[in-house]
């Protein structure tokens, strides 16, 4: 009757976070519908203070007041479920803490549903994956500052940390946690996308797997230090145990996703944010799954692609100055969706200090997430990173590259989907005049839409008359 | 008491199309809540065979049974008022046409809401602008197609006409004929922003408002002819009356939109369809949007763009070859989408017919679609025009000017998103190996997320070795 922390939901990450709890001293209790994960808890636990029961009745016996209850179930329904089951249980006071990727507009509701109930509701993103669960993850809390004072003990002392500082803070009202999460692996996808991207057109101008690991393990010193970097690294090292060759080569080229990278591109759609190279990199995910449909269409346009055979350490270079400026720009959209989305949800989210939460933990960890920290630091109401003085001589810096990076490609038939949108969204946003005076010409001529004017304020409408 | 047709909402569109119907030797009874538009309907109807009356009820008594009444009215809220106010006043066998532009998630649920009513609904695309609804427009009717054959007389008579046949036809189920006007809306913002491509790189190498009225003029004789290339020839020649200048130069580059651009990324992010050409088109109107940004912006990075002095009867060449190519993608992308949610939705939308109707009367009326009917009738399992005979020799022969185009804008620093979208969607899909196991490497290395392999079937997932 005296654990600490519940948690319900035992699959990996579960598991995995009430080890790291209780390796930090505190009880906890488990619970989970099925009997097999509960086992596994029991064995992993060994002689931890980690208790099981076998319904949430149960669990919350086993708990202290207030009680704190953690769920990592599946997004959607079952957190519903879960909630509803609990409730009646629950006395005023008592915290529940939502750790899935449970979407923004599901959290937003459920947070207004126990507002007044006493209950608190914590919204908390939590990245990292296993590794990150077991022995410190990034976490994203949200919900209101009053209810994450009661759980911000347990949760600093599991958490990651970054130079010394733990990877968990307060990220705004309401549903905000699941917000900066979301955006988060909206980032992630784009990262992933753009490293890919670039071993598609190494790989096609001949470079070897031995050559790439070398080569990610040289850029993870360097500049581009991050966990992807460093894990893609390490993937182009993996032996298939089975045939002998490298893994990566035996992996089938479809890339799956569930769902919050184009959760992502959908709310800024809704926010009217630009986000190209997110989007794209969720758009590159679905053309990856079409497989059957690339194969034939393949047939269809035989030697669409070859070796260009440029200098491939000339190529090395600009694919590194490439990553560079995309991971810049991808952070650089992310950030600026989450202030949008700050502004219009009121969800008050401390972009600087979700910047220092990424900063180890969490999949997006990078050492450029300083150089952003130093940047939103400097001035609050950064519109952009484009426009920091920290970012504007890297990004000049290392366009060149990009473009270099982005000519081959296409002389290859490479498709560099995302590294295009990193260019475009940058070319775009640092061009004063942009072409899209005709397009509200074009929507004034046939909507009578209006536009308008450089040389006065309004909205003015013409009678488009036919040339001829 | 013997009106055929009953119109709610006498905004220029809905009058436009109360005219086109009383030409047509119909008996049309009007109502709008404003005073103003219902005078301004009275003055334009003259002595045509047209009625204004000041409540729905009033309107009510005035059609003929089954009474058909179509409302075009904002989007939203609105539609369900007025659905709300006409029901009581119903008989059945009464037909309701919704003729705005509402989201189809909302025609879903109008429609299963009157399904066992007896009232018809119709959620109805209507596409042509003032001009089109005046004089022909494009629709595009949904719901069940008994109830369409009730008012087929009608909207066949003023339909727009493409070789003798009316542009309007049972477009499927439900909400299928919102769906494909939302798609047809999508394909617009992607033709518009290609075409604003074309003519910023054009406007960056000094080609003057003179030349591009002609240039598009001459486009427009050729295969490129369309509606879009059309107008966009005469916009080049309108003079500002108050300056004296070409209004094109007057007009502020901010782009604005009414949301059926983004309903169509956001369908195809939820429904897994990659449309990375439409996404883009919605980002670069946020993007124009920012217009103070830009301005800012460009100062941290000035002489960012420059002509680049390319030879520009070359240059031209290859814009003409980057829009045949873009408009088949966009096409492309918009017709996949249709084919997906028409199974997913079980609209049985009946794509060759949508087609058809889009042939005259609409925004993206062009030649281009002439051949796109072709290859759907050819093979109506056709899964995306790249795969169609009658495009892949096309696709081959426009690709290189395509790159060409993209390489130029490069060097100017000119925007090209949406043509960048175009050439990488091509080359993603026409590829049989994507770099993407690398991609689910890194997903089943921090998040156990499993992968396919290449020589058998199944999920596996491996124990990841960091390789140092």
């Amino acid at each position: 009757m005296d654990a600490h922390f519940g948690m319900i939901g035992l699959g990996t990450m579960g598991r995995n976070l009430v080890l790291n709890i209780a390796d930090h001293g505190f009880k906890v209790c488990g619970y989970d519908r099925s009997e097999e994960q509960t086992l596994r808890m029991k064995e992993e636990a060994g002689d931890r203070p980690v208790i099981t029961v076998s319904s949430s009745a149960d669990l919350i016996k086993n708990l202290r007041t207030p009680r704190i209850i953690m769920f990592l179930v599946p997004a959607g329904k079952i957190v519903d479920a879960v909630i509803d089951e609990l409730i009646p249980n629950l006395e005023k006071g008592d915290i529940l803490i939502d750790g899935g990727n449970s979407h923004f507009i599901d959290t937003d509701r459920r947070y207004a549903a126990l507002q007044n109930s006493g209950i608190h509701f914590i919204g908390m993103g939590v990245s990292g994956g296993e590794e990150g669960a077991r022995f410190g993850p990034s976490m994203m809390p949200g919900g209101n500052e009053e209810s994450y004072k009661l759980v911000q003990d347990i949760f600093e002392s599991i958490a990651a940390k970054a130079d010394g500082e733990p990877c968990v803070a307060f990220m705004g009202n309401s549903a905000a946690g699941h917000y900066v999460k979301m955006v988060h692996n909206g980032i992630e996808y784009a990262v992933m996308q753009m490293i890919s991207e670039v071993y598609g057109l190494l790989r096609n101008e001949g470079v070897s797997n031995a050559e790439l690991h070398q080569l990610f393990d040289t850029w993870n010193k360097g500049e581009l230090q991050s966990f992807l970097i460093e894990i893609t690294a390490d993937i182009f090292k993996q032996k298939d145990p089975e045939t002998g060759n490298d893994l990566i080569d035996m992996i089938l080229d479809k890339a799956k996703q569930k769902g919050t990278g184009l959760w992502t591109s959908q709310s800024a759609l809704e926010l009217n944010v630009p986000l190209p190279t997110i989007d794209t990199s969720v758009s590159m995910r679905y053309l990856s799954a079409l497989k059957e449909e690339r194969t034939q269409f393949a047939r269809l346009y035989n030697h669409q692609n070859k070796k260009t055979g440029v200098d491939v350490e000339a190529l090395k270079k600009d694919c590194r100055d490439a990553l560079h400026f995309g991971f810049m720009m991808a952070y650089a959209q992310g950030l600026e969706l989450l202030s949008v989305a700050s502004s219009i949800y009121k969800y008050d989210i401390p972009i600087p200090t979700a910047i220092k939460v990424w900063r180890a933990g969490c999949i997006i960890r990078s050492l450029m997430l300083n150089d952003l920290y130093k940047a939103f630091s400097e001035d609050a109401t950064l519109k952009n990173v484009i426009a920091s003085p920290v970012f504007v001589p890297l990004l000049k810096e290392k366009r060149p590259g990009l473009v270099n990076f982005l000519k081959t490609a296409m002389d290859a038939g490479i498709p560099s989907l995302a590294f295009s949108a990193v260019l475009n969204y940058f070319d775009a946003y640092v061009q004063e005049r942009l072409p899209a005076n005709l397009v509200q010409a074009q929507r004034d001529y046939f909507g009578a839409h209006t536009y308008e004017r450089i040389d006065k304020e309004g909205a003015f409408h013409t009678d488009w008359t036919p040339a001829t």
